[in-house]
């Protein structure tokens, strides 16, 4: 049994760690933190669907108490608030999942530019992150001490395109990857975005061309093909709690039939148990994600204009999120890849 | 490890069925059946969730052929069908959990007039039935071979009202439930009910004051009261999938303390592990049971009008009908009550 | 045509108020003010829905500019914030409705009881106000100035009643209201409770028997059966923008006939133009008034409990709310008592 | 006053014609029709939302006796159906809008690829057709006795891509239109793909590259373009009632600013009503022309790709159907375009 501390319990990755981790035999939790302002509490009293299951007070994160009672740290903080922490961490002789995309980056320079500032420790720490995306990066994953789990959108995405650029079947310019999201993307703080009568019956693009996912899909997508790569990106918000649909749309460079890009799909995932190529003629949904850490990618040829267009569904909390860090941990630790993620997810 | 076959294993009861025996480690799938027409389909090409997770074709039924292979079989027809199979199954000597209403009836009279004409055969299998409510009939269940499985708003009303009646400190005329369900307690066959566009953005009452569960909540109540109750039951269809939140009003016939009427409930559940009391001041919301097994009541007393207000919320397909089964076969197999049933649920 | 002025013009009951009056042959909206923090905007940068239909800033309420250029103001704003500017347009010669619950009361002890202290000049004024719900009060609001509309809960739920405690045909002990409403009731500033992945796919009950509409739909009860009546209220929060579906509770003194009853009911109403009398065996259902001025009732009579269970739906942003305001102006200036408010809503 | 016949006035196109024409000063509906299987019904008791409204009894269509009340008929039919009946409507001498896509294509062989094959009275009858989109047909629509009411997802994309093709600044290869549609354009017919449970908190793209509004797209964007072009369309069915949000892609022939493009579409479309061109850095959201006849449009240069990112936003039902139906009316009879649809929608 390892022993798991979260700091950011309270948010939507939080409570779904803690759903998660609750079901793994091999992990007890340990330490539950959160910014609290002073006022600890209860974690069931927080989500109420907690009662009876888990006794844990959430209080303000206290970096030596969790470290003094952790072996491993999740941390599902925003943004450019890891960076503080997870050097202290490391420094302690913890391993760390971040959440955030704090440590995401190769290029420091275009964290900074989308992002914020690095710090001087965070900075020297940067190399030694791995992007913990388990189908690309196994092998680095299991000897890391710091993984920088992906972003929800990246992770479809690059799941959904990754054997088409590594057998250069396509071309690399005119990638257009459009996602859809469920509103818990938008985290658990109240906003007049996710306002439940602006949000039901709605739905809307964002942040187009300008979403900062963007840079960690081109870093992934450039380093498959061997080249750099620019895609246009547009993320729209749905009236509806969890799952990201993307639908991406790539010209291939020959004829090539359904079939057989259906089989290198086959053949480029057959080792790994959480993605599932649909079938040819079936393409996902996200309600078959619901709750579960399937990736499933649907393959179409479009003959008429000689494209392929990619259709890859995720639950964003699960293996968009908290999933692929549980993921990632039972990979660090020589856990069975699936320990803890073996259910199927809620339908309907 | 048992063998469970799943008759009516397409319908929504049937895939939570599936769900949750997935995660029992002491049950092992080995049919499904469903009216399929004599066209077998791959239970993973029925609902795509489950692609990865399970290899089984669902057939027609052919009793001899599941009773071969099944120590115990759920039932997750419609009312009347089972009629037909219970006596069939239990003939062949096998164990037999039924969700229909078919056997839940002590008094047949009661069955024929609100549902339709009882066989010979399953009259005299009647009397063998046990309702399967474990917190009510615990140890009739651990010697069952035939469990009639309560129906969705009943569990929840009757775990709602029990402590009050059998405490003997409200009235018996005038009680009021008033319930809410999400959509998929009507049903997976499309009807216009149920018809996105209309049942979105949508509440409705229905069957109002002649809903089939009223003979039933009343059955259960009056048992608990030791006098025959008769009750107002109206339910409503709300635009979600899962939940059923119930409203109760009852007359108190002395002045009580909130206080004190959740101390009684809190005692007479108190080795109930799906039954969770809220504390004072807090009430149940379907999302807290989203997923699980629970049934979450909260009390309030109306000072002005001398009433209790009991709000209870359980998920249909889960305490209301494929958890609470499988919570019933764990207690007639000697397994831990809460085997395969630990989960919080999914939030939000 | 007469010149209208709204304050509150940036909340749900605002736009509600500008779209209906938009199509009103008889109106010009010449003033909207709102909590602007001294930032004025234009409306239909707030709401775009509102583009090319309207060119008017919203700015801060400035009392003498807003009297100025209307002959009516409808204020939308928080109870509690009506108090101090209701008495300075009255003092100015202006009429008002106002939308919030600061001058229903004919009783002031239970207003500041349930609501807050009034001031000197809001008493003096409150007895000249005229409780606006028209099918009850049609000839004072037409010689009214100050209209202090109905809450919307109230709204469906007196008009669902009427009938029968006028007739005098049921207790007026055992009254049980159970309501349904959509999320625009929780206003538009975000919050926990009205944040989608919170609301959505969920349903909860809250304020039970403490809910602020209770004594505004005690006073009303009272008033039509001559004596005092308290009644239990339960309102519940829904996953859906737009409705309220009442279902009340009453044990009739006599054995009656649904036919009977229904027909009590028609000519109660049967020179009203915005209520409908369902037919026996039909019920509301708020998709039926969605954006529409109707309150619809449906009647039941529960032969086996002797007990009246009626439902109603409205609008609450229309009948209940915005609609209703419109209806009031209609009465005052002596137009036709559905000019602007025609329109049968939208469905689905 | 024109009298006017509804022919599908039972499916969601027919009740929004309903709904619109109720408000529209120079129409008389005088009768409707469906398939009703000998068995009329009061279009009220279809739609109860109509009650009080219109009481007009829905019969199976007969076409001399709608053609005897009627100057114009709508025709809201499925495709294939409208073939039958519109030569004989035209042969009676009577004005005719056709909902389907049974005349729209000038090319009969792609009608028939697409669709179905054509009679020898329709293949006569298709040159006269005039397609119905307002903004690029005018002249050609007020001379007109049959118009083929453009597809749903077409008026949003073409309406959404007509000003760069028009002025030749983008590659008329590559284009990628995105769409997103609520539930109602699935129609009334219950289905499982439209069954609540299955709908509700999902997503999904549908009939990709494949679906039969593809041939209408191209049709319409090659005549802009004066050149042949193929797109890639894919439909997406979201958890929502209305609305369609398409999304755009195309490549610019050349480097341009944002305010640049605004302004050509601000142009493009400076004289009609419909039209609504957003300000730079603003996007359209479904709520936003919710009810409305409003085409919402928003422009995104990514000059990162030198892309163009369109975003379209209608009301499927209005101006994507019923209320285009409507703008075409007013044109062909002389009234003011806006006639009847001058309501900013509802929202929220």
């Amino acid at each position: 049994m390892i022993k798991v501390g979260i700091a950011g319990a309270t948010g939507y990755a939080g409570i779904e760690l803690i759903r998660i981790l609750l079901g793994h035999p091999e992990v007890k939790i340990t330490k539950l933190a959160a910014k609290m302002d002073g006022k600890p509490q209860e974690i069931s009293d927080i989500f109420p669907s907690l009662k009876g299951r888990i006794n844990l007070v959430c209080t303000d994160l206290d970096i030596n108490d969790m470290a003094k009672e952790s072996d491993l740290i999740f941390l599902a903080l925003p943004h450019k608030v890891s960076l503080k922490f997870v050097p202290q961490f490391i420094k302690l002789g913890k391993k760390v999942i971040d959440l955030s995309a704090d440590f995401r980056f190769d290029d420091l320079k275009i964290y900074e530019e989308w992002y914020a500032p690095h710090t001087e420790e965070s900075k020297k720490l940067n190399p030694q992150a791995v992007y913990g995306l388990p189908e690309l990066y196994k092998e680095k994953i299991k000897k890391a001490n710091l993984i920088a789990n992906p972003g929800c959108y990246p992770t479809g995405i690059i799941l959904g395109v990754a054997p088409l650029l590594v057998n250069k079947i396509v071309e690399t310019e005119n990638i257009i990857a459009n996602s859809l999201s469920g509103a818990t993307g938008a985290g658990r703080v109240p906003s007049m975005v996710a306002h439940y009568p602006e949000c039901n019956e709605n739905v809307k693009a964002y942040s187009i061309a300008t979403h900062r996912h963007t840079p960690e899909i081109e870093q992934e997508l450039s380093k498959l093909a061997k080249k750099e790569i620019k895609i246009s990106f547009t993320p729209h918000l749905l009236p509806m709690n969890r799952g990201i649909l993307s639908t991406i749309y790539l010209n291939l460079t020959k004829k090539m039939k359904e079939e057989e890009i259906i089989k290198l799909y086959q053949n480029f995932y057959k080792k790994e148990p959480f993605v599932r190529i649909l079938e040819k003629g079936t393409f996902p949904e996200t309600k078959n994600v619901y709750g579960s850490n399937y990736c499933d990618v649907g393959i179409k040829v479009d003959e008429r204009t000689n494209r392929a267009i990619i259709v890859s569904a995720i639950d964003n909390l699960v293996k968009g999120a908290s999933g692929q860090a549980v993921q990632n941990m039972n990979i660090m630790y020589g856990f069975k890849e699936t320990l803890g993620l073996e259910s199927p997810g809620i339908t309907p």
